[in-house]
Formats: structure tokens, sequence, C-alpha cells
């Protein structure tokens, strides 16, 4: 919407308000940038490098953080898959645009071809929810939801809930991944997996296993050449993207690892941040929404100010 | 999610289905498949060459329904630049992820270079909404809105509408197109135009004027490596991705123009694909979602099966 050149303006409008802050009394609520501007170190978490998974690309690398609080026995055997280096080599063979792009052994269906699974497992029952637990933190979303009774944040999250039948369960957003399945609800298990690249297609939900969310690198996925065949399939090989490896994190030495930090959910800055975006102060905005879906609210990732510790 | 063999099950399931449909009596809804192969010639409406616009570049051909009913001057003035080729040669600037592609004449800031406009206007007053205009055909989606009161859709765009202002206005859905502007309300008129490539921006409705949807091509502008600069601005020349041309439908030999039909959204039938989209019907789901957003309803686009009459 803004001209090239609008965005110095605003950097520019910024930082003069900034500057003159001791004599302008603020009279309007903050923007996201300065929510964020007055964040502590203890509003980030950073990755755990057990749950954070690394799908290495020719053109990079895309972040994984993992979801064992939703997806245990599948986040387990993506490790595990990972660990065995099932993945490696294999393909994205699907991307539909405004859906997924979606990888996958090309030769699953050729028995003599398949990749051998050594001791991750195949298949897995699907863990399309969970038992609600109302002692998890759960930043609740003020606007409601066309789709559930409840939605907003939980663990790094989005998530809907319904204590009617006690369940919770992880919502497909953008950059949400989950485990393909055939028709079978345990026909899962994450041999294949994919990730949302469009409109958030809530019709899955609770009908497929989400695991996890990318927090690093979706324009490697999103930006891929869209496939011409029924439901974005590649109709020719040589148009598949390799994936080089999938690796967890907590296997690579810390020096190769991606040090990201992820604004947590639970928080009041984060609730701060909810508002900023529900009502949008920035100067270019004269009409103010005055609500926010669950799948338009960010998650900020940034770089890590300094490595872990060993 | 589909194994890729898993396709070709589907259709012969299908196929097998309908060809059993005489013994076996159908207990379930239609799925969406199902209820466009009962839709009849006058379910469909032809694109109006007057109010098509189509890009060409490199890769093929977006081509774009215009919304006059709801942008009526910039519409006008969007095909009055067109015909005084304006447009051509101008080049997509920025493509962020999740958001926004937009086009522009990279040199609108410096006078010397800037392209020049003839009879068309520079900006014009941002139509942002317009009047409730209750005879108007409104398809209203049953499941409501995190936004506003009443959301549906309106001669082929989804709309939404709020009674108690009387007005009723374009929604970013994906594929909306609309002009940019900078931080004045009048600043936009069309010289620079963007589409929507992610998660539906809701919070642009009303901050800026929509007038038309991509109708075939998204995957040629979705799929643009994303700029890595501020806001997706690419950060070196090259990077722009030119426009060749871009061409009032009318203008060209019936033979060159792409005749495509459109779904009507005021029937019977639109009505049932709707519903065949808020229960899913097809075998692989095991959950109903019973509810729709607006931005998840598809608006099908297909060849028209005779060019019209000259």
């Amino acid at each position: 919407m803004l001209k090239p050149g609008h965005f110095l303006l605003l950097v520019l409008a910024l930082t003069v308000r900034s500057s003159l802050a001791a004599e302008t009394p603020k009279t309007r609520p903050p923007t996201m940038a300065e929510v964020l501007a007055t964040s502590k170190p203890g509003d980030w978490r950073p990755l755990d490098p057990e749950n954070t998974l690394y799908v290495e690309l020719a053109t990079g690398r895309v972040v994984i953080e993992l979801a064992p609080g939703f997806a245990p026995a599948h986040v387990a055997n993506v490790k595990a898959l990972a660990r065995e280096h099932y993945y490696d080599r294999l393909a994205v063979v699907r991307v539909q645009d405004n859906y997924v792009v979606q990888w996958v052994d090309p030769d699953a269906d050729k028995p003599a071809l398949a990749r051998k699974i050594q001791s991750a497992k195949r298949t897995l029952p699907g863990e399309f929810d969970r038992p609600l637990d109302p002692s998890l933190p759960f930043t609740r979303l003020p606007d409601g939801d066309v789709y559930e009774p409840e939605v907003g944040f939980s663990g790094g999250f989005p998530v809907a809930r319904d204590p009617k039948s006690n369940k919770m369960w992880l919502v497909h957003c953008y950059g949400m991944v989950g485990a393909g399945r055939d028709v079978a609800a345990d026909s899962g298990g994450g041999t294949e997996l994919y990730v949302v690249i469009g409109q958030a297609p809530r019709h899955l939900d609770r009908n497929v296993t989400l695991l996890g969310r990318v927090v690093q690198g979706m324009e490697l996925l999103s930006a891929l050449p869209r496939g011409t065949g029924p439901l974005g399939f590649y109709e020719k090989p040589e148009q598949r993207v390799l994936l080089k490896s999938v690796r967890v994190a907590a296997d690579l030495a810390p020096n190769e690892r991606s040090n990201l930090e992820v604004l947590r959910t639970d928080t009041p800055l984060f609730q701060d941040l909810i508002e900023s975006r529900r009502n949008r102060h920035e100067e270019w905005f004269h009409f103010q929404a005055g609500h926010i879906e669950l799948c338009s609210v960010p998650i900020p990732v940034r770089a890590a100010s300094a490595p872990p510790a060993k």
C-alpha cells in the first residue's frame, strides 16, 4: 500500500516521535513497533533445540518449532525420522496456491524404491485434539471466532478450545506444519509433512495432526512455483524441490544453530501486542478495525542477542 | 495432506460412486465437485471485457475482474491509465510474504524520471465504502464474521455490510486488488496497485480502495520471490518484475482474450456451494467444521465453453 519511499518516512516519523516523547505527551495507544520496543528479555523465550527442526533447502534453512504439548507422539516420531535421516533427499512434490506445500518420499507408493524406515513408525493414530487443560496458559482473543467457542494462544501456538467437549487443538494458521495422511484417520505419522501457505484452511482443523509452526524461512516455501497438476502436485519429477536434510537442532553444534527467540504469548506485553493489532495507530490508518482474527495475530521472532550457554 | 497417489483414488472413488448412483441412494449432501457438476449455463456469467484487466508478465497473464459497483472512479481511472499505457513497463517492486504484491512506477518519486500521466488522474478521493443498497443481490454467510455485522457476496465479490452506518464495502480476501496510497486518504488513485497474497489483511478494509479481484493467474504473483527489504520491497532494481503491459480486455481482439466464466454468487447453486464448504463430505474428512469464513469460500472460474459472439 505504501509507496516505496514511504517506509523511510515512517521510520523517520517514529524516530522524531520518540525523540519528542519527553515534550509530547502520548495521546494514543502504542503501535506494535512501540510495544516491541518496550519488551524486556523475559518477554522472549529461546527455541528449545530438542523441539526445533531445521529443514535445509538449497535456498536456505526453514526453522520449525515443534509442539509436543499438542502432538507428543507425532513430534517424537518426526524427530526419530529426522534422526534416522528418513527425510534427507525427500522432496517437495506439491505446492498448491493459497493452500499448502507438502514434502514426501516421491517413491512411497513403490515398494522397491520407497525409503525404508528403521526405528521410527510409519503411521500413528491421529492427534487431532487433546484434553483441555485449564492450567495451561491461554491468552484468549476478545473478538471471537467464526469456527470455535474460544481461540487464542497457548505455548506460542494458535489454539482453539471447546469447553463443552473439553478439548483443545492447534489451528491451521499460515505457517503451521502438519502430518499428511490418507483417508484413514490413523494413516499419518509424519513421513510426509505439509505447511500452510495461504488463507487459514480451518476446515482441516481436527481432521489432521498439526505438530509445529515455521518460525523462520517461510518465504523459502511460500514462493515455490505452484504445481500445475491436480491439488498442486508437480507434474514432472524435475520440478520437485529436494530437501538436503532435516535435522533436530539439538543434534547440531551450537554454532551451527539458528539462535532465535520467540515472543512469549502468556505475558501482558503480548496482550498489548494484540491490542496494537486490533486497533492500528500507525499514522497510515484512518479507520481502526477494532477486532482481530486468530490467524492475523503475528508471533514475533528475533535473533537471540547472545547464543545460549553450552 | 493427500499422498501423491491419492488424488487418483479420489477420482476413481467419485467415478465409481457416480456410476453406482442408480443403485446406491445418496445419504449425504453433495461435495463442491458434485455441486459444480450440476451447474447449468445460467449459473455462470462471462467476464465483461470492458471491466476486465489483463496484466501481462513474462510468465503469463494475470486476469483481474474490476468492480465498478464499489469503486467507480478508481475503476474508470485504472482503465484510463491502462489505455494511455501508463502501466506498461512498470514493475513489481514489493512482494511481502503473507501480505501483498505491489506494482508501481519505481521512479515515481523522481520528477525527471517519473512516468507522465496524460488524461488519467494521479490521485482520487478514497472509495473505501459505498452506500448500502438493499436492492443489490447479497448472499449472506450464515456463520458471521469476526470484524463486521454482515458478510457475504455481491456481484461476485466478497463484501461486508453494516446496516447501522448503512455502508457496504469490498473485503481484503486473497486475490483482491487495491490502489496503494500514501498517508493521506486521497493520495491513491490507481497508479500503483497491490494484490493480497496471504491471510486476509482485514485491518486494511475501509482504509484503502479495493477495485477488483484476480480471477486467473494468481500463482504468477503469489510465487514471486519475496523482497528482503523493509515491507518486502526488493532491494535491487534487477530484482523487480516488469509488467510487459496492462490492457483492458475490450481493447484486444476477441481471439486474444481469455474467455472466462465466473460462478454467479446470487444463485441457489452458490448457496449449495457454500454449504458444501461449510461441511465437507469428501471421504477424506472425519470432522466437519460446520462453519466457514468469508475469505475461505472459493468463487470458481472456468474457461468459457465457447467464445462470446463478436
